[in-house]
């Protein structure tokens, strides 16, 4: 089946808006249950965080409605499988070191289903390091160094690699020092540390906070890259086990439809997907969700999975706390750029690259080999020099191309920037978003819970982060009603 | 309140059995809920594993009992409050990065109530390795320098300390070599490279897999040491961090308590302590599980979550297959001594040593303060030079002290190789067992389920195996008898 989102490009045939995607639902609506008046939950929104939600909710037998504006599920990490093979379209690796998203994994025993991104057997296997003076080449164990000298350089900020700053990195309990470095971009931090960086080291690192944040060097918050850091072991060998390694054979979308599938078998679950949202009216006992084409859904509870960047989208009666309003009114930075390509040049499968920072694409690798025996390059931009790649076809070949050199057969992207259902990527703070306004964010109001990855305390903008906010959610709601129909039952 | 389990010794007060745990249950019988003849599914055993099916199962609105033998929850895995400060008596260190644990710890919202074992910031802050040629002195740095270069030659079987042999560490499809280190003791493996190692290095790693294994370097499987290695991240980092780091601040049996307090209150479980099962027998539709007290109990299905150490002290009927029977007739060789003991050296916090191979308790270290401002040390022992702490406390002090001079106040700890429910702590296998018997110990036999830490495919041995164990036996439980309900109303 085929979803709305994302392009496919190819030399032949031009661009096309729309590509396959398992986790397109067909037919969008079942409402077909004993239909209640009121639903004990409404769900809006269909990514890992609601899905982990309606998925435990209907566990426990209770009726549960989803409201999705998409056309499939996943949010902002899906994969569309073209010509056998599956290209993530937003969210890609994922580690059994990341608790909610390896225990889900193990629980569908998908666990002999993750393959390894790079392959570093055969062919160029180099690190190019292009900047405007022209491309070094390196070999991956000097990428190495490269890297893990410049991270050290750049985290080891109290002469323990992050650890006494930062020593629970799934707490929300930051310690003081934790808390100054949010007060500080990652501009701000370099800075202070210039003089200690080779030029390659300094590229290096800013590359890669880029692509980890979708933001500029001033937009980003060091305290949240130090969280990366920390989660990921506090080592450089860390973060390339945790960020960018280990990925699903089928595509995530074959994880995401077990959520979903499984929610469906207990009955207790309608949905309606192509449905966006306008406004969510909390009346005291219930609340109401209104949709763009004016249909309403009652619910005793509503879950808004709504990531930041679009939560203004959303009118809420009674308006939003402060707190919230204004964390949703600043947003988040990132606004990555990831294009696929499909490229002839097999001895690309072993090449990892950075250009920077004249280049709108600045990190790419070979991140596996097609059907056709093609490589699969990814690669990434963002807020630094961003571009629209379905606006002009030859800029976003070109950008390619000032990575390195490459025979391009097949183009694949998501705009999540043009996206009306995300506004961006995944959350990435500016400095003080945190300290700020984290609890705001995270705060149930009434009869309306707020759950994304977004504001998770751990793996945050992560597919854990989303399952991980969607399990408490979930926990937290059935206690509530439960409580809740004591009560009514005492009353009565 | 007081558990039949552990001892307690002090100098005035002598040898005690029985000690204090909040995971005691009173009253110990509860059948009080709507009586049915046959219950949906019938655990057997407490511990994690057997607390995650019920949670899970009693959540879905599925009817279970338990039978537990002990008169408290939590199996090998329990902690005692003693004035005030929580001695571990079997399973302590849990980490982040292990998926089942974690995903639970966060989603009790427990991520705060975690400590740090070790403190070095004051005292003799020393690695102390004691030999039957005296004792040597070292920094935690230098401790530090001799593991990592001790077990990197140990594990460094491919270049890539292990990750080519076992990339996938939670998968149980094994590389043909790391099959061939199944087959190979840790005595062997030490063998081959024993004219690399110095002798200090030799000392400390061989005392690591001690404690690693409750085993002797003869009895125990190569390729399950690799498997802790490779789950620790493949480095002595790692191990510091997942093995013996993070804690809970309360001692995990309040964590423990959390999953069976969360499952009564689904109002769908029962339960009865104090009750050793002797036989379960499978009639095809149903199975019954007889008590040692002669009372019957019937369910549609069982979940056994005996250990593989004391399966063979039920009866089943029929017959277990013969390769978990020959598996039950191996067992596994963990026979740890793991001896508590409360000191008024203060100094000794920052204290960490070994004592080998002459002293029957091997390792030890600072662990805690108690609230008498006393420093707690943890020793472990094990197989190699075996003994029965409460059989000769001056022979248990002789070994404590062996490790380094103490002011002993009290000691606590629980024989486990005595342990009618365990006969052997965690699960820790020889050589070949594995290979041979992992999927005869994880085979559901008609109607009984087999469900264990001993046999997990990630974390085994772990709390975080035991859980997994219990996440993944639920799951397949639920939709086995969700299909055999559709199949009874369409025969109906």
């Amino acid at each position: 089946m085929t979803s709305r989102d994302g392009y496919l490009w190819t030399p032949d045939q031009g661009l096309k808006a729309g590509i396959p995607c398992i986790g397109r639902i067909q037919p969008p609506t079942k409402l077909n249950g004993p239909s209640p008046c009121v639903y004990d939950v409404i769900v809006v929104g269909a990514g890992y965080c609601g899905l982990t939600v309606l998925r435990d909710i209907s566990l426990a037998g209770l009726r549960v409605l989803l409201l999705e504006g998409r056309d499939r599920i996943g949010g902002r990490s899906w994969s569309s499988n073209i010509d056998g093979y599956p290209f993530e379209m937003g969210g890609t690796w994922i580690h059994w070191g990341q608790a909610h998203v390896w225990r889900e994994i193990m629980r569908y025993q998908m666990q002999d289903k993750i393959e390894i991104s790079m392959d570093f057997s055969s062919g160029v296997n180099q690190y190019l390091q292009a900047s405007p003076k022209g491309t070094q080449r390196f070999s991956h164990e000097e990428e190495y160094a490269i890297m893990d000298s410049g991270l050290q350089k750049l985290f080891n900020i109290d002469g323990q690699w992050g650890k006494r700053v930062m020593p629970f990195p799934h707490s929300a309990s930051f310690t003081r020092e934790a808390l100054a470095y949010d007060r500080m971009s990652v501009a701000d931090r370099i800075r202070n540390i210039e003089d200690s960086l080779t030029l390659n080291e300094r590229r290096g690192i800013e590359a890669w906070v880029l692509v980890c944040s979708g933001g500029t060097l001033e937009t980003v918050s060091f305290l949240e890259v130090l969280h990366w850091w920390a989660l990921s072991g506090y080592s450089y060998e860390g973060c390339i086990e945790y960020l960018a390694k280990y990925k699903f054979k089928d595509g995530q979308s074959s994880f995401a439809m077990h959520f979903f599938q499984e929610a469906l078998a207990t009955n207790n679950l309608d949905y309606v997907f192509d449905c966006p949202v306008v406004s969510v009216k909390d009346t005291g006992n219930t609340a109401t969700v209104t949709a763009r084409d004016g249909q309403k859904f009652e619910g005793k509870r509503i879950v808004s999975t709504i990531p930041l960047n679009v939560l203004n989208s959303v009118v809420f009666d009674p308006p939003l706390r402060k707190g919230k309003k204004r964390a949703a009114d600043t947003g988040h930075v990132n606004q990555i750029v990831k294009v696929h390509a499909e490229v002839s040049n097999k001895d690309l499968r072993s090449y990892t690259g950075i250009s920077y920072p004249h280049n709108p694409l600045y990190i790419a690798f070979g991140d596996g080999t097609t059907q056709a025996a093609n490589t699969h390059i990814v690669s990434f931009g963002g807020q630094h020099l961003h571009f629209h790649p379905e606006e002009d076809i030859p800029v976003t070949i070109k950008a390619l191309q000032g990575l390195v050199p490459m025979d391009i057969e097949t183009l694949v992207f998501h705009n999540w920037s043009k996206d009306e259902f995300a506004r961006g990527a995944w959350f990435f703070p500016g400095p003080r978003l945190l300290s700020d306004h984290l609890f705001d964010m995270r705060a149930r109001e009434g009869n309306i819970y707020f759950a994304n990855s977004d504001w998770a305390l751990g793996w945050r903008s992560f597919i854990d982060g989303a399952i991980e906010e969607g399990t408490r959610t979930a926990l937290v709601l059935r206690n509530d009603l439960m409580n809740s129909l004591m009560l009514d039952s005492k009353l009565t």
